[in-house]
């Protein structure tokens, strides 16, 4: 019983970090999508979405009857409740992605991100990806040290977004009002991505330690929002 | 037993009702400190959301505790699973009224809003203080009619929010790119706001019907956020 019990937690697991293979896939993509203004791929991630929700409800369900059924206490109840957590925070990260999709497709057949800003937005995508499979690396190993390693890419995530923000209101912006939202919507949608990938690890962190961190439990505060950087 | 576990789960009840009043008084003194350029009254809701999130923590350390406890089954284990979800949702939506109340800090002694868009963030301040009421009603009554009557504030709001962007990027806009950038901003704010105020609502319709809905389970979907509005 304690077996098949500890068996499905590793199930629970893997889950897990496959959704945070998809949540990378779908933010990778929709950074080329956007830069190359191609209209499929940003289809493609929008259409996938719905794969990463679906296996957020069944990872919830799973939980859910783990619960029920088992009756967990002490550290397997917290692995299951930060399990459920995590799979939102998760979701919401393909929310994110689905929302980089949208801009490029709204912009299609022109690109939504000027010349001089293509490099950041890149950057933007890169560490979008390293975030998250250092979260998945941090739900499979659970890895504390490496969770530290997370926080490091989200304070780059924080400067890219500093600079994004500074471009459009800085100065002389010379691409019109649209552009200027487009460019200050995708740069909070890749600096919230982050946040909740800082989250999963935070959670992980919890799970290990057992502190239990209202910082850490919350989702992960965007006080580097991009109304407090300007 | 049962008597002080049911009395537990009242107070988590009468707890995430208390955090809907917050959440709605945060957002209503947020509209005001943005409309009046009130820097106290913003300094005084961005100070207010710590209390928020301290109310979050606890109702979490409540729940897990009576799940650690209680080992609740069937609908007890519903609520208690529920009861944390909506307790993330409200402290999000105080997190949204300190965005808001930071645009107002940022731009004083000058309003971020002009003019002419004065009405519509009023009104966006209205429906938000109103559809966070109707939350803590449904939570307070588990009435599932009043949890529709939620989802036709969100399209008001959705309205709202559409009618700013478009504002913005519609036509020619005289306030400049900074401006521009805060418009659509808090506009995102406020929406995202009415989001989190029908997924708790979707959640307490989940509790009372126990028809288990994907779609309700996540965060309310933003597909109507700014980048689809357009």
């Amino acid at each position: 019983m304690r077996k098949a019990f500890h068996e499905e937690l590793e199930r629970v697991a893997q889950t897990l970090v496959e959704m945070t293979r998809m949540a990378s896939s779908a933010m990778t993509r929709a950074t080329t999508a956007l830069l190359d203004a191609d209209i499929h791929l940003a289809d493609s991630v929008i259409a996938a979405d719905a794969e990463i929700d679906a296996r957020r409800a069944e990872l919830d369900l799973m939980s859910f009857d783990l619960l029920a059924r088992q009756q967990p206490v002490a550290t397997d109840l917290r692995v299951i409740v930060t399990s459920m957590r995590m799979s939102a925070d998760l979701e919401r990260m393909g929310d994110l992605a689905r929302h980089v999709a949208k801009v490029a497709r709204l912009r299609y057949p022109a690109s939504a991100v000027p010349a001089e800003l293509r490099g950041t937005i890149l950057q933007m995508g890169q560490v979008a990806e390293r975030i998250v499979e250092k979260a998945g690396s941090v739900i499979a190993a659970r890895d504390v040290v490496a969770a530290q390693q997370v926080e490091r890419d989200d304070d780059a995530m924080d400067d890219l977004h500093r600079e994004l923000v500074s471009a459009v209101t800085g100065g002389p912006w010379e691409h019109g009002t649209e552009a200027a939202v487009d460019v200050v919507l995708l740069a909070r949608y890749y600096e919230r991505f982050a946040d909740h990938a800082v989250s999963v690890a935070h959670r992980v962190v919890w799970l290990v330690t057992g502190e239990f961190d209202p910082e850490s439990e919350g989702s992960h505060e965007d006080t580097e929002d991009a109304t407090a950087l300007r």
